[in-house]
This record gives C-alpha cells, structure tokens and sequence, in this order.
C-alpha cells in the first residue's frame, strides 16, 4: 500500500509513544539469572552490554573489562560465560584473544553452553528452515551468526556436506560439531574446507580434509531443474554458490528474449547457462580461471546450451571484445569482492564502476545488465551509484527494474549488519 | 561470487585510478549546446547544475539564480530552458514557482521540448520495457521521473488507462498526454485520477473524470494467473497496487505449508488470497475500509479462497486477536505509510515496531512474516530495526530470508533516491 491511502491509521499520542518506548527499554526476558553450565567468566565494561542485549553475537576486545577478566588468560576458542558490568547474565561465547572480535555468543540460555547438544538443536532448527523453502537438498544448511552458530558454515549437496569453521571457537569444537551433523544429518561424507583467509586473522592454520565417510572430487548441484557439477576440495570456497540463486530466479524470469549473453567472472556457469537455457540464446563466459572454464563449459554442454568459454582478466576480456566491437542484449556482472577492506573502499567503488562502465559499452541499444558485488564494505547506494556513473559519462539512462541479497539459506541476522554482504541490480540501459 | 575469490582481479595501479576519474570528471556527451526548441529561460545558480549532471532531474527553488530568472516571471507548469551558471545546456523542463522543487527536467536532447512527440516516444521505450517483462497488460506503464516523463504516473488495466498527474508541469501538458496515450497505446478507456495529496502542494485542485471513450466502476485485474476486481474512480489511488507484485511473486513462493494467514490492510485482498489460492489455508484479512472488506471478500471467494473479513483499526484488531489467543502461521502487514514527512520519522518507527510487535505476538512458534513500509522516509534498516526491537522484547529471533523493494513496473532511477520508497522483507521468526 502506498502513500495517501484512504485508510486512517492512529499512530497513538505522544504520552503512549513515550509508554512504550519506556516499557520496552527494560527486557522482560532477562533478568539477574544465573548461569547452570560452569565456565570461566569474562567481564564487559560499562554500558557494553547494549549491542548484546539489542540481538549482536560480537563483543569487541575493547569492551571487555580486562583488569577484572584479562583477555591473555584465556586460550583461543575456549568456553566462557558473558556477564554485563552489572553482573548481569548476556549468555554462553567462546573468546579468541588473537581477534579484534574477543567473544562471539553461542547461546543466551542459561541452561545450555556451547556442547554437542546445543549444536544438535541448532541445526534442527536451521534443518527445518531449508527443508520448508528447498523441493531439494542443495541449500547452504547453517549460515553462521544468522543460525545462532557464530563462525560456522555448512553448505549441503544432497548426502555430501562441506563445512567451513572461520573461528578458533568452532574449531575447538570441531569434534561436537561434527557428531552433531551426523547425528542430524547423517550424510555420506563431510568434507572440511578450512582453508578461507579468515582463519588467518584468527591464529588458524590451513586445511581441506575428509572428516566423515568419502567425499568425491565433484558433486552434483541441482538449481532450479538444471544440473550442474561443481568441485569440491579444488573448488572456490565451499563449491557453490548458493547465495546467488534467489537473484538467478528472481532476475532471469525478466531477461528471456535475450539473444547474446555475456557472463562475467562466471565461475561454473549458473547464471549464464540459466540464463539461456531452453532458448536459443549463446553464452560467453569471461573467467580468469582455466580450470571453471572448462567445467562450465561442460556444465553448459550437459544443459544444451551454446557456450564460449573466454579465459582472462575482466577488465581485459572486456576491453577486448569491445574493441572487436562485439554487443550483447545481457550482461551479467558478477565479480570477485573489489571491496575487503573499508579502506579500499574509494578504490572499489571505482573499480565497480569501470567495470558496469565497459558492460554498458558491449550492450546492445535497449538491453540489460545484471550488476553485482559482495563486497560487505559496499553500500547497495554505492554500486547503483557506480552504475550510475559510468552510465552518465556513456550518455547511457539506467533504469533498476530489480534488487536483491542473498538467497534465503544465508538469512539476514537484523541486528548484526555484517551477515548481509550481497547485492545484486537488474537494469535496463537504454540511449539517453 | 563471495570474497576470498580465487580469482586475481587487478584493479589498477592509483595513477590509472586517476586518470579514469578525471577523464570522467568531464562529461564527453555534454558541451556548449544550443537549444533548437525556443522557450524562456531558467538560470541555475553556480555549482547548482550538479545534481542535474549526476542525472537527477529537480532543481530546488534555492538552487535557481532568481536575480538573472526570476521565479515569479513563470506561470505554474511553464515550460522553459534550463542552464547552468556557465550557461551550459542543463535540458527542457517545466516549472513551478509555488512548489519547493521549482523545476524537474523533461528532456536533455536539445532537439525535443516538452510535446506530444516527446511524450509518444517516452511513451514507447516505457511500453516496450513492459511488454517485455509481463506476459498479461496488468502493469503499470508509467512511473514518473523513471519513465523519463515527471510527475506523470499511468496504470494499465488491459485496455483501460488510469492516469495520475502530481505536477503542474503535467497538468498544463494534459491534452499532449492524453493525445500520446492515445496514440500509443489506443485505449477503450482513459480516467484522469487527480485527486492525490501532493497535487495540494503544487496549488493544483482535486478531482476524478473520464478524458477519454468510458470507463467502468470496477477492472478485473489479472496477477499470477488469478483474477481481482478493483473500483477505479471510488478505489485508492490508481486502483490496485502493482509495486507489490513482484514482492508476492517472491516471497509467497516460500510460505507453503501456512495454514492460518493473517492479511494487516489487506485492501482489496491480493496478498491474503495469493498466499492461500490451491490451498486449504484459511486467510482473515483486517482493514479499516468496509468497501474494501466487500471487495476482498469478492476476491476471495472467485479465486477458491477461504476468507474472513475483519473491519478496525490494524492496531486494536490485532489486540483483539491477541487477546482471544488467535495464532496464525503467516502474518502480512502491508500498512499505508506512517511516515509521510521526515520530521516523523521517530515516531512512524515506533508504529512500526508496535504494529511488528503486535504481529509477532499473533505467530506460532516457528512462522513466516512479510512486514513491507511504503514510506519514503523510513530507510530500510529502520524497518528491519523495528522488526529486531520488537523480536528481543518478546524474547524472539528473527532471520530475514529475503528483501525486496518496487516491482519491475516501478522502476528506480539511480540518480533520483525519491524514486525507491518500498520495502519489504518476508523473515522467520522462532523463540530465541
């Protein structure tokens, strides 16, 4: 419903807004309570307590009260108990005194601290999720903070698990979680890839192992009724990204009628491939790596879809086929996160807009772009804005028929900004 | 494609980086370019053409050099020439001295003024944007500033047009419009809706009248295969609310398996009954309005739907519910905007979270929300806050699975931030 409508709706007076706002100030569900699992305590400062209490999982290093419990007596990802300033109970974490990130919470009630049995329930609950919104058992399974289990990722393909553990607390649990998964999920194998940069940050070494049953190289992924195979241990992160397939759904319904597809940082193919699937349309695929060439070329081939692999850098490739004067009625921009850091992120954002600026440069007259990035230091504003740019210095009108996140098995935990990292546009770019 | 890619993208060295912003920094597609169409004069104060370069289309009364163009020698929806300070052509536009925005460009393309041949080609790249995207005539066909042609609005009812004009630009140019739809689009029918509250601002009177062949009470209004009837002269706004189409599409895709739905200013149904159509599910729709009660129920029962109406007040209602210990499986608040001016922004917030609060009290343990706001002035974070507020009160969790804005119909102009103003996000909610 939209502005001026007709219905009257009463905000209520100032007097019950105050009401309100005072009754909610104070949470009826915590209290002074008392802790039932017996674990060390860490101690924040003063009023550091308000970011937990408003649904955060983080405790930052400089909140914690260390003359009364010091960081260095803790180990990496041991067990504790959060308190507030006024002894009040926040709930179960584990602590990292190697991170800027000093506790993350696992749990607030105080009957269950981080265990096997917590993780058992935890999964349970995120199991139910996938199972409601997936007709089949392709989904990432527990996306972190958002599944109550800060620094834990399992993605799932059909019996086939692959799990990432980004912290020194999960991976001190590594043995509970695993028996939880298999208790839960009883797959054919689990295959832990920890091998992400985050890990470093947090004092973790490197590795791919086998930790359940066998694990083949590569798995089948199905999306949307086409199917896909996508390496494992040797792949890109967990192997799939799922994150993507909401926006897939979403944004390719509108682009059918498209002749001429280009697909850039393609990786294994999904978005070119269904794209054009079932239509006539040809795909070129620009990726930097050899090795998702070929197998999106054989995942186009195995889905009837006429497809040209282009191994090189985007910028390049790009330039390249513009050179060649080669146009397209799709473009879909899909990169790598330019963005790591918030302090690249002037250089980023410039380096977003060179690259919707030279897609605009290969599109046919009326056509569209699907432009990405996952880049959590991006603001959505910032990439519409890149857009924008380099559609005005081409004379270029941009219209956003479309925006998206992630997909519903990466949920949005809404009181910790950092789990929404995606952002995706359809547009239509036509003369000005 | 998430972070930590393996793939190496060079973003250039900071020299490039220097050079690509400066070589943009000067628009190759504009110059010193005379104006073939002869029209008065408006000077922009200096620096105050930024806006207009970066592609937004308004110029604010304190932005026009009133000494050399004085606002008052205009007559209200005058059409005029804008440049810049450095007498650079900005575009053709119209002009309004009683509005705060005294100015919105129409035309940057020194060859075509506001006409009846700029509209029919505005008119064209409009249609065949939505002739593309949707398979039936059921869409909106012109969204104002993003459609190129401002404070212009027209809805599509198969071969019935509703128009809206807001501006008194558009409202001197009437009889070129309506010459253009005819033209285009050949309509049995065109009604001239102009009875909204922003037209007040603009010093324009209110009223509703047939300009064009006949045109009924009612139109059957055809969404994902079902059908609806909405009144158009005696209904809100242009009569039935395509902006939340594709938000529906997305979201009730996942909301199978509910059982109870409850439909907050339902209007005229579409959400309620699209979440229950070839379902046994049971939808109790609130809304103040009797007339859209009547409508609903209508609705309902041509599309198989079990269906309860309830007239009152969103809030009171729903303490009712609450306090008869009604549970539902999937609630939908689809409230008019609370918002309607920035200064009540704090306070429109609170409804939210009190209308979210009191829509979570209403939900089985594990159960589905679509929450939407059409107030331009709520960023969606502040949804998505009221929303957490009231979760923690209640001692609930919530993860938001997806997010989305205006349909397709309702294009964003990325220059133009006043053209985005939905929000909508459907989240689970279970106990903490």
């Amino acid at each position: 419903m939209t502005e001026n409508s007709m219905h009257p709706v009463d905000l209520g007076s100032d007097a019950e807004l105050a009401n309100f706002e005072n009754e909610s100030a104070g949470d009826a569900t915590e209290g002074m309570r008392r802790a039932k699992v017996d674990l060390p305590l860490l101690r924040l400062k003063r009023d550091e307590d308000r970011r937990l209490a408003a649904g955060h999982l983080w405790v930052f290093s400089n909140e914690v009260d260390t003359q009364a419990t010091p960081l260095t007596a803790f180990t990496p990802g041991q067990s504790v108990e959060v308190r507030s300033a006024k002894d009040k109970f926040m709930g179960y974490g584990y602590v990292n005194p190697n991170s800027l990130i000093s506790a993350r919470l696992v749990s607030r009630n105080v009957d269950y601290g981080p265990s096997k049995s917590l993780f058992v329930h935890r999964l349970l609950i995120a199991r139910s999720l996938r199972d409601r919104l997936y007709p089949e058992p392709f989904y990432r399974l527990v996306y972190g903070e958002s599944d109550g289990l800060p620094g834990l990722v399992v993605d799932r393909y059909d019996d086939i698990l692959v799990v990432q553990m980004a912290t020194a607390g999960m991976e001190v649990q590594k043995a509970a979680i695993i028996e939880a998964l298999v208790q839960v999920m009883k797959p054919r194998g689990i295959l832990l890839k920890n091998d992400s940069s985050a890990r470093e940050q947090e004092g973790l070494d490197s590795y791919v192992e086998v930790a359940v049953g066998e694990v083949p190289d590569s798995v089948r992924v199905s999306e949307a009724g086409l199917h896909f195979m996508a390496p494992l241990a040797h792949g890109q992160k967990t192997g799939w990204f799922y994150d993507q397939a909401a926006n897939r759904a979403q944004f390719l319904g509108n682009t059918r009628g498209a002749k001429r597809i280009l697909d850039v940082c393609g990786y294994l193919g999904p978005w070119g491939i269904r794209a054009a699937a079932g239509t006539q349309a040809q795909v070129t695929m620009i990726d930097s790596s050899a090795a998702a060439i070929e197998h999106a070329t054989a995942n186009a081939k195995a889905n009837g879809v006429s497809f040209e692999g282009l191994k090189g850098d985007a910028f390049a490739t790009m330039e390249a086929l513009h050179e060649a004067r080669e146009k397209f009625d799709l473009v879909i921009l899909d990169p790598p996160a330019f963005v790591k850091r918030r302090k690249d992120s002037h250089k980023g954002a410039a380096a977003y807009r060179r690259l919707n600026q030279l897609a605009m440069q290969l599109m046919n007259r009326d056509s569209l772009l699907v432009t990405c990035s996952c880049s959590y230091h991006l603001e959505p504003q910032a990439l519409e804005g890149a857009v924008q740019k380099g559609a005005r210095h081409l004379g270029r009108f941009v219209q956003v028929l479309a925006s998206g996140g992630q997909s519903a098995d990466h949920p949005v935990h809404p009181a910790i900004p950092e789990t929404r990292y995606l952002k995706a546009f359809l547009a239509r770019v036509t003369p000005e």
